[in-house]
């Protein structure tokens, strides 16, 4: 592996360039307009045979509980921020197909298809979505009575960004120069696995 | 359950608008440049401790023996459609960490985001990405000589779609009219899993 690096190309769509999990949001409620133009971008998302394998639990801050019982669900460490955020969601996956009852394996990706749509959404209406694998599922389960065949995926926080100086007690801001990825020459092969593919 | 509809609200950002799963490609090459920023979108996805589990075999229509390879390991009833697109992409997962080599459950779903500003990437370029999980993961990993910790998760075909009435003999042309998906109420939740969220 070579060094990971942090410039992304300026010719990229402005909202890709734009999206990332920023960890201090602005104590500002999000217009509830917005907040369902994100669902609905994820709702058109694509998936195998069509079966919209995704679900989403939504908490808004100061607006009902179930923020408050997102929040018991996260990890510590990232309670600690996201309980800052204006809203809370939590994804969910079913694994088997409505209409056969076999295995989806699908399944997953296309909540990440959903959520990649609800992401760039928001950076297109100047949000911030920041997507946490570090919570609980079962506690999600048992708060939310989510059936068997349901599976709780990820959590969201999202929100207005704010400054990171502006990162209240005890969050640690993020920063977003500090983004870095693998170079496109270890991500695309041609021929066979590891063999890198010219890119221009 | 209610019917699915068809209609996307008009306040949603253009590509993921624009974004659907033809199946009638034009018989034109995509720019070298415009391939490679889609991959660079891809690249600036947001994955689970930032482990990008994601590699991409691409094949370009009438440039190398890839396009062939990827052709050879489609289910036949997406051979005969994609076996016209442009260039074909397999997309692979880990799913375990590179650096505790614990399992990544993570994985397929940072797949889907990096597909899905793949796919938005490419809509924002008036290309279209079609994504199928019809196909041979098997075969895949053979004929690519695919490491164990790697999965095959889905192929996609990508070029620039053409009219339905184009389509070449043998190819079924979707309609984009046609598409459709659950309503929102059926999908957003709040207080617990089935209670409607209601969203403006």
């Amino acid at each position: 592996m070579t060094e990971m690096n942090g410039s992304i190309r300026s010719d990229i769509h402005q909202p890709i360039r734009d999206r990332w999990s920023p960890t201090v949001f602005a104590d500002r409620p999000v217009e509830a307009e917005k907040i369902a133009t994100l669902f609905e971008a994820a709702r058109w998302a694509a998936s195998s045979f069509n079966e919209q394998p995704w679900r989403f639990i939504v908490g808004v801050r100061g607006e009902d509980e179930t923020f408050e019982d997102l929040v018991t669900c996260l990890a510590e460490g990232n309670a600690l921020w996201a309980r800052h955020a204006a809203f809370l969601v939590l994804t969910m996956a079913k694994t088997t197909y409505d209409l056969t009852g076999e295995v989806n394996r699908h399944a997953w990706h296309d909540v990440g298809l959903a959520t990649g749509n609800l992401s760039i959404q928001a950076a297109a209406a100047g949000l911030a979505v920041h997507p946490m694998g570090g919570f609980s599922p079962e506690r999600a389960r048992e708060l939310f009575v989510i059936p068997e065949e349901w599976e709780p995926v990820a959590m969201l926080a999202a929100g207005y960004e704010d400054e990171p100086e502006n990162a209240p007690e005890g969050v640690t801001a993020r920063l977003k120069s500090e983004r870095s990825r693998h170079p496109l020459a270890e991500l695309v092969f041609t021929g066979r696995w590891g063999e890198s593919r010219p890119l221009t």
